[in-house]
């Protein structure tokens, strides 16, 4: 026999989620089996109403529920400073410090040239269009990968002929690890991102 | 700034999802950003059509869409053996093996003191009333863990009065096991049900 058709149709639907295969999403399965109406409800219903809301703020780019992100449309927040970053997750990261106060950008991709993203897929247009008399420091926070280090020189470049300084995180040695086992690129950027400290 | 209110409301209605906490329901919901709408809408109905259509076989208990399962109301199956189980799982499981040909009984759950699960709470009465003249033999197979065994104990005290056999899965050692490696509560089951080759 096979599984009842609406259990299979669930099960089936689940692997669309990352990682999830038919074992782990028939694991689920049996587990919504143990569940309330209610809570099976609410998670249908906050599919459907999360597809229906999230946007791309069309100002910073971030995921949003609303046309202007909640960051863009607060007028409190340092107009002095844009972050950019690859994407909205980065964006929860960074407010999840409590460091920054100012703005950000996200381009929602990184130039890749083998995946066949170029800079006119990013979110890198509108950038410039924030550039303001008032906008003092653009800080860089890309990932240290390859794509990051690409993608942040054509920002670099594209923001040359702008009056603003223009920085990017430090890379370093990672709290909690060990310099023993750190790869060499690793030790020498940080060697290069040394701070004086006396 | 928090996560955007159908994002968060989101990620809290998935780690109802066994196994599945807040970082992994991020990364659910990043991913379903990404998917379309009209897949969006598929899980949600699944989940809902799940629900209300998914419910216990009132004659073996398994998992069903409708009153009585697919195995129950098939006339061309083996009359004469029912398998006993623990759970849908395990019909499911031994359905992919396609050895056996006879009728199921879940018992949804074993006997546990320590959980305060009783013999009245499982699906054992109905069992009763399943023994007709037409049942020459019942499999038990159950897990092989201390609530198995209590479990598979109650149930052939039980069916001592019906004039039924009673058989149980073999013990041993499993296929592509080491036998270097096996705990000696396993050693010892399968010593005692040895069986003789020639």
């Amino acid at each position: 026999m096979a599984l009842p058709k609406s259990f299979q149709d669930l099960v089936n639907n689940l692997t669309i989620l990352p990682g999830v295969g038919e074992k782990t999403a028939e694991r689920y399965v049996y587990s919504l089996y143990e569940r309330d109406t209610q809570e099976i409800e609410n998670l249908s219903n906050s599919l459907i109403e999360f597809k229906k809301n999230i946007r791309n703020c069309t100002t910073c780019g971030c995921l949003s529920d609303s046309d202007i992100c909640e960051i863009c449309s607060d007028n409190t927040r340092d107009k002095t400073t844009i972050c950019i970053v690859e994407d909205s997750k980065s964006v929860f990261s960074i407010e999840k410090t409590k460091k920054y106060n100012g703005y950000y950008h996200v381009l929602n991709g990184l130039i890749s040239p083998i995946e066949g993203i170029n800079p006119e897929d990013l979110n890198i247009s509108t950038l410039i269009s924030r550039i303001t008399d008032a906008v003092k420091e653009i800080i860089i926070a890309l990932n240290p990968s390859i794509e990051g280090e690409v993608t942040s020189l054509y920002i670099q470049k594209i923001l040359e002929k702008y009056n603003v300084k223009v920085s990017r995180l430090s890379y370093g040695i990672p709290m909690g690890s060990d310099i023993e086992y750190l790869d060499p690129i690793m030790i020498s950027k940080a060697w290069d991102d040394r701070k004086v400290i006396s």
